[in-house]
């Protein structure tokens, strides 16, 4: 392909709204351009490299009998109500009424859409198992689209879901996606972790999420330095890394003593010069997950932590068996419950469910908030003074934390969540009766899981883990061209029919040529081929020509070859590697 | 493929919505599901079937240097006020206010969306050609969907999108995509007709559409039996093929006489014995279009036609250079008007825009309504006794009209329009700024043209037109599979041997073969492979293979081959055509 017949345009600054390197090389390099936030135009070489990831997708789903199909991205809200989702999904859903007054949304995902696509074909045991994805625009309505293609409103998305018998043939199936998911990832030549991670309104209760490593990913992932464990912060477990003895061995009486202006526990750890992870915090959140518009009770309760330890919501969450994370109450709600202000509020006297992180319960003769404005008491003890409701892992794990399944510590990073897989169980099955015959006509729900992969998401990622300061450096499977030519005199005839061979040759193991056929200086040239970023780049002029040496580079090691005609084609072969 | 490994269901009857065969095989051959009015779940065959004419797509398009992008779904409304069409469009354009409360629309079109793509990349005349397109979801909001994919709300639409310096250069790339689409659809290998037709709301003025020929076609077409004069109903101009010549030498005095109860021509005719014809109707419309909402003006105006015409709104609205046709006035509004009710209207005295179709140009002395209920007038002349606006063609073409081109005649002919292509002009980089540097460095307005191909309805127009009373015959060029191989004893070892051992042989020229390997009767399957349409149908059984005889079936023609293994391959590739 020659540069003037295609539409590459190369900027020299990056737009103001990006924040990360990949979004600013995307811009600069006229891959992507923004129709407003969140919503972007792939240009010409975006899309050639989407298509490929698109290609080694399917590749990889069709070796596992995966079926693709393609299901709408507008659906009725009759259908997500099935499953409570129209409430649940929150306002990520994008909702609105068409002309007929009817309401319908732009699918965020589709688990209703392929349960009513197979539920009157999928009857009896013989029909399974079956695997369909689809390659498919979705939507979610962010408040605060950012980072490019990373965090957008309109994306693409790979979503398989999977239908078996019984449990044990899902998990087979899951297995079998987890392993095509490494194999996906394995094609991108990138680094990345598989972690163990929260299943959000998805559902389920086996799940795992593939994390592309980037300095600059969303996700927090916490690694053990013995074993294979890893997950997102979110879940992973917060263990200790030397278990907590009291030095108290006996209980004693409760005191109220003044504490003005004491709000915080940086505040009670200076006035008290007891360090923060022996003082005990009271949080306070609300159970009412609003789903039910006519539901206004508060419906509170506290979260005890250490004073040094910061909760985890998901957790919270999971262990009350909500939805979505609980909302925190505001001052005024808090001090309806306790009679104080946040900052001088505790457990002892309180009618609401207390939940305890494990990190309070060793702990003795500790310090809460008095529940009366500038008061704290100390001496508390849980069990004498008040009651817990439940003791659990509720505070965010952190470096250095134990790992779970070894003597080993707990080491971060960061990671870009690219893929992500689900086993579901009967959840969906169950809430739109889907129902297949078994060998003995008995009447069962199904198992299903489902598995998503961020196209457009991966491929900016992609990025974000290989660049340098002067561009984009492409993994091979994905490069929307392999070789870029600088032609640096598109006007000399004999160079021009040299780099017409040359293209011609390269071509015929089916690596793609851009050529730079621009009337323009060979350092702009240069300059544009760092930042596009393809994996070798070949320099022709004609001076280069009558000295019979031709300059070959290796985008990513920077590496310069110089050499004669005959050996051109034979290193650029070697150079990606047949 | 195994029928046994893939997700594909036929269905012996058609769901009651539907109404034309292509909908109904579709329907029936598991092809597409619906999932709510208007949106379809394409399933594994279909989307193949689509995927092939996508690809002879961008082979066609690729050849004139077209450049595939992708644009968004969504887009911000602001984006559509720059050239008014945010109100212009209508209610078929679905708009909605996301979370942040900022409105949106669903496209149906990407004019604006490519104006903002390129304009601030195409700066120099050096810049041009272009001509970019994209493969995308679009939607419209038809009230009411119907025919399946033919007019549903989620479709796929190619759309193209060109931009030259100057009109000389603009009609060049149109006659380059009119000869593109011509390819396309002549690789289908189906009936077409390539007609003049009404620009709509994209604007532009010279346009063209590509109609499949079907009976059930919505477009109704007329084609000349002497020239390649081809127009929509449309815009076809209407002309007399004996022109009238009034018997009357004199205009006689006017007279009122009483017609009670006589409300409409047929009424007339038989009360005066007039034949329809040398009567006159008068038609009322209003000239506000509503898009300015404060504007409740009615803007009356009326229309003459001779009493055996139909009124072409399409005309009208061209006439007087509206953006969508004329709504006619309500019987209320008629009253307000005239101070008659419709059937006793006409134009004498009225003080409105008066617009006549040429029919009525030689009419003398005839009857028109009274503007008085129950009675009309008899010997009215234009000219004496009201004044005519404007005399033009604005009524419907009919079969049996003279070509405009020779002395032909036209016949009617029923079309699916599949492809469109219009000079826009101006039109767009004049509201939206897309100007350019010229070679003397003065800034102009670059020309556009737009080119779409409604790619899933040109997949069902295909099935509209090819198919029987058993299923579907797919063109090659896209049919799903090409070979159809009914393993009628998928339990016997030699059969299936025999049948991966042919499938491998078939594969070798890549045609695609499809194994139906279920536990089924053989004519169970045969109805099924009549109901898909793959082009060749064999047939192998235990019985057969002992008798070395296999049948070979034509799925067009119906022919059986009966032949020894040997011969089974060749024959295939045979009708196959390679």
């Amino acid at each position: 392909m020659k540069w003037t017949k295609t539409h590459i345009f190369t900027l020299k600054e990056a737009p103001s709204d990006a924040e990360i390197p990949s979004h600013k090389l995307l811009v600069r390099a006229g891959f992507i351009k923004k129709l407003a936030p969140g919503l972007y135009t792939y240009g010409a070489l975006a899309l050639k490299a989407i298509r490929k990831f698109e290609n080694i997708l399917r590749e990889e789903l069709n070796k596992e009998d995966a079926i693709e199909v393609l299901m709408p991205v507008v659906h009725p809200k009759e259908l997500w109500e099935e499953t409570n989702r129209w409430g649940e999904m929150g306002a990520g859903l994008l909702k609105f009424k068409n002309r007929n007054n009817h309401e319908f949304c732009l699918a965020a995902t589709h688990e209703e859409a392929v349960v009513d696509y197979v539920r009157h074909e999928l009857k009896s045991y013989r029909d399974f198992p079956k695997n369909i994805y689809q390659i498919q625009t979705k939507y979610r309505d962010e408040i605060r689209p950012r980072f490019g293609l990373m965090r957008g409103r309109e994306f693409s998305m790979k979503d398989a879901y999977s239908f078996d018998i019984d449990q044990e043939g899902a998990l087979k199936t899951y297995d079998k996606m987890y392993k095509a998911y490494q194999r996906i990832f394995d094609r991108l030549g990138l680094q990345y972790r598989i972690v163990q991670a929260d299943a959000g309104n998805i559902g389920g209760s086996q799940t795992h999420e593939f994390q592309l490593l980037a300095d600059a990913g969303e996700d927090a992932l916490l690694v053990s330095d013995k074993t294979q464990f890893a997950a997102n912060i979110e879940v992973c477990p917060a263990i200790d890394p030397v278990p907590y003895v009291s030095p108290h061995t006996s209980e004693l009486p409760v005191e109220k003593f003044a504490t003005p202006g004491a709000k915080t526990i940086a505040d009670l750890e200076k006035l008290t010069g007891i360090p923060a992870k022996e003082l005990v915090k009271t949080l306070y959140f609300s159970a009412n997950e609003g789903l039910d518009p006519k539901d206004k009770s508060l419906k509170a309760f506290a979260v005890l932590l250490r004073g040094s330890d910061e909760v985890n919501p998901i957790k919270v969450k999971n262990l009350l068996k909500m939805t979505n994370p609980p909302l925190m109450l505001t001052d005024e709600e808090v001090k309806e419950v306790t009679g104080a202000n946040p900052g001088s509020c505790g457990p002892v006297g309180l009618q609401i469910p207390i939940y305890a992180d494990n990190g309070v319960q060793p702990l003795k003769n500790y310090i809460v908030g008095a529940n009366e404005d500038g008061f704290h008491l100390k001496n508390v003890n849980h069990g004498r003074d008040f009651q817990i409701t439940q003791v659990a892992d509720l505070r965010m794990a952190r470096e250095g934390d134990k790992c779970p399944e070894s003597d080993g510590r707990l080491k971060p990073y960061r990671g870009i969540e690219v893929g992500h897989v689900f086993y579901l169980g009967q959840k969906y099955a169950k809430k739109m009766n889907g129902v297949f015959l078994d060998k003995n006509g008995k009447s069962q729900f199904y198992e299903m899981g489902c598995y998503g992969i961020g196209v457009t998401r991966t491929v900016q990622a992609c990025i974000e883990q290989s660049h340098d300061q002067d561009g984009i450096i492409w993994p091979k499977a994905i490069t929307p061209y392999h070789v870029h030519i600088c032609h640096l005199d598109p006007k000399d005839e004999s160079a021009t029919a040299y780099v017409d061979v040359l293209t011609k040759e390269i071509e015929t193991r089916n690596w793609e040529v851009l050529v730079d056929d621009r009337d323009e200086r060979p350092g702009f040239k240069f300059k544009d081929a760092d930042l596009l970023g393809f994996p070798v780049r070949i320099v022709v002029g004609k001076k280069g020509l009558e000295g019979n040496q031709i300059e070959v580079v290796n985008r990513k090691t920077k590496e310069v070859f110089k050499l004669p005609k005959e050996a051109v084609v034979q290193k650029v072969f070697e150079l990606l590697g047949n």
